[in-house]
């Protein structure tokens, strides 16, 4: 091969074409998150991963072997866009409400799908309502769209629908409204019965679709669920994955709704990637439908998720006290803490980081021009060891401790 | 689960908000013809994918096992948006020119790197080129990036650059040149090393991007390869994937290009699905790096191609003779034929899968508002078994007699 010419900038980048859009989406916060998180001395509560020791690493390598026995090349050729009829057929029969399999386009984990959403339900300068703080994927997906990306503030009880009624009375017509009503990311919040009610009626009545982004939903260890939106309208589209429960490094995921707009999703993943690894599919679907598996899996992933949360939310309120408050969590991943009053968590993060403890600053989960999260922090209890959420309360306590005496040092002037 | 409603279309499609995106997408040519290929009773000629019982599924079931023994749960969690270090310095080393690994982008095979181009070195409204006919996932992938699509001619030699140059002295302005340089889709034409010169010499002057899509240049077998274009200018983002030579399905592909054009791909590429699967990733690597695996697998793949091509070319000459001109082919998965005055292969198809046998209608490939490719028809070699050709050339040949004897009968008024 020749090697006359390297491929490094001797041009000057500004002389590359670029339409923009990478710094239109700008934030590479999870990138430099997930960067944090890989140095060995730190305790990580930052990454939104799973546990691995959850995942069913065995099953997926017997799958993998079954398929490639029992398939040969067919599980390695080309594959339709919409995703492998089996699979596609699981999702539906599981649905909260009666679907068809070609209501189900499976996806490149459900990012894909929030991203194929965002493109092909709203376009530029359309109007899309995601409570604030919310998921940082989302915030990217839409930003990438092109959207008016309208930013409702969330609380305990998940977005707060009655603002958002008093937005739509004022005017305000979204083209989609993006929730995680189970176990929100950042803030582990799951959205009331009595809200969900109230969003259908909003969505039926003002003409909007509900993005339902549910990856966390399995992981609930207490409490009752609230019935899924799904039941409540016809207007609402469900992503799911197989992320938390089974692996997030296969990226498989999926989108069910209505037939028309599930048809237009998979023109555009057409376009973006042909369709979805059809061994990483064969592999799903041959674990959650291998029989007895998936119930007993979910069983010893709740049980080790609660051991972790409540591990978590114990060493906090031993070594923080007052420090930080929050509400014990009854499933997801996330506890969302507030410091005190004047407390400022990206202002912590690096001394936290140099205490070997790391987590996300509520900052990076702002939507809009709305209440700032600075005072916040978002503390994963997922991807540590459990024997290790106590050390890292302590170093995050001892971070507190530290910034607070900065605070006094500094004083009011 | 409640079961109260269903997600069919209860209310009207047309009040699912829409931003017509996937309208502008428009044609479903590729999901229409994978559909046809898919007849049992029909030999297909259509679909573009390799050959199946070239797929190496003892050697991918082996990686599968292996790295799942050996790395375990890292290989199923989250993973960096620029994908699988060890297989991008792989990348890296083998390209054309010196690169760093940071210059590579890891994607779901090379369509998701193509449309990221499409979406981050050009926008609505700017202009980008492509040789006319061209491949469809790249008409689709820049409808949906909404640029102005401008299809220049191309011939034997590729890419009419002549033809490029006059545009471009008449003000013509592109962000983007698009060129599948070895063995187009459809055409299997190879652009000449004067052409690619020239064209690199356009693109350091006028200051566009080449995006070099190299799907098949690995299946030469004769004749002599140009130097890449990678070679030639800086100004060349280089698309490549597994699909021809491992699996379509894995789904793995990249592109390596300027730095600052890579980094900003990955940061839409995050937005758009995190990452390309870890599993697929790995796989492919293991499998590429091998000791001995590749080279001696490229060997038998060129061997076995060159069989196809040669068998499927004798069987045309021998059966349509000159019903259809045709170059034959050094490598790639295309002939590209053309019938005689008046044919149209649209009007052929119908015929030909009446009677067992499928191909690509050249009108699917086309760019423009210039010249149609209605006489022309895409046979592929690739897919079909190598015993099978003759029969499918025998039943073409049926077919184009009896449309020739309905356009002689219905004579000329």
């Amino acid at each position: 091969m020749v090697k006359s010419l390297t491929t490094a900038d001797r041009f000057s980048p500004a002389d590359i074409p670029s339409s923009g859009l990478a710094a239109r989406i700008g934030s590479s916060a999870i990138r430099d998150l997930l960067a944090l998180t890989e140095r060995p001395d730190v305790l990580s509560l930052a990454g939104g991963m799973p546990s691995p020791a959850s995942f069913p690493v065995d099953a997926i390598a017997l799958a993998a072997a079954t398929i490639l026995d029992q398939e040969g090349p067919d599980a390695l050729q080309y594959a339709p866009t919409e995703g492998f009829a089996p699979l596609r057929s699981w999702i539906a029969a599981r649905h909260p409400v009666t679907a068809d399999p070609d209501q189900v386009l499976i996806t490149n984990g459900s990012q894909q799908a929030l991203e194929l959403a965002a493109r092909v339900a709203s376009g530029p300068g359309d109007a899309v309502v995601m409570s604030d703080p919310g998921y940082i994927g989302a915030i990217q997906a839409f930003r990438s769209a092109g959207v008016e990306l309208v930013g409702i503030p969330g609380d305990r009880g998940g977005l707060r629908v009655d603002l958002l009624a008093d937005r739509l009375a004022g005017g305000l017509r979204p083209r989609l409204v993006y929730v995680v009503a189970n176990f929100d990311n950042p803030t582990g919040a799951t959205l009331t019965a009595e809200r969900r009610h109230e969003l259908a009626r909003l969505a039926d009545r003002y003409g909007f679709v509900i993005l339902d982004d549910d990856p966390y939903g399995q992981l609930r260890w207490a409490g009752e669920a609230p019935a899924p939106l799904a039941t409540l309208t016809d207007r609402v589209v469900t992503l799911g994955t197989t992320s938390k429960v089974l692996s997030p490094g296969l990226r498989v995921g999926w989108a069910v709704g209505p037939r028309t707009l599930v048809r237009e999703l998979a023109v555009v993943k057409q376009s973006a990637d042909l369709h979805t690894s059809s061994l990483s599919q064969r592999i799903a679907h041959e674990v959650l439908t291998r029989p007895g598996f998936l119930e007993h899996h979910l069983d010893r992933l709740r049980d080790s998720y609660k051991r972790h949360g409540r591990a978590l939310a114990e060493a906090l309120r031993c070594h923080l006290g007052g420090r930080l408050t929050f509400e014990e969590p009854d499933g997801g991943m996330f506890i969302w803490g507030r410091l005190r009053e004047g407390g400022d968590a990206s202002v912590l993060l690096p001394m936290a980081v140099e205490r070997g403890v790391a987590f996300v600053p509520g900052a990076a989960f702002q939507v809009g021009a709305g209440p700032d999260h600075r005072s916040w922090l978002r503390l994963s209890f997922a991807t540590a060891e459990a024997a290790d959420l106590g050390e890292a309360a302590r170093r995050l306590a001892r971070a507190v401790a530290s910034m607070e005496a900065d605070v006094l040092e500094l004083g009011p002037g």
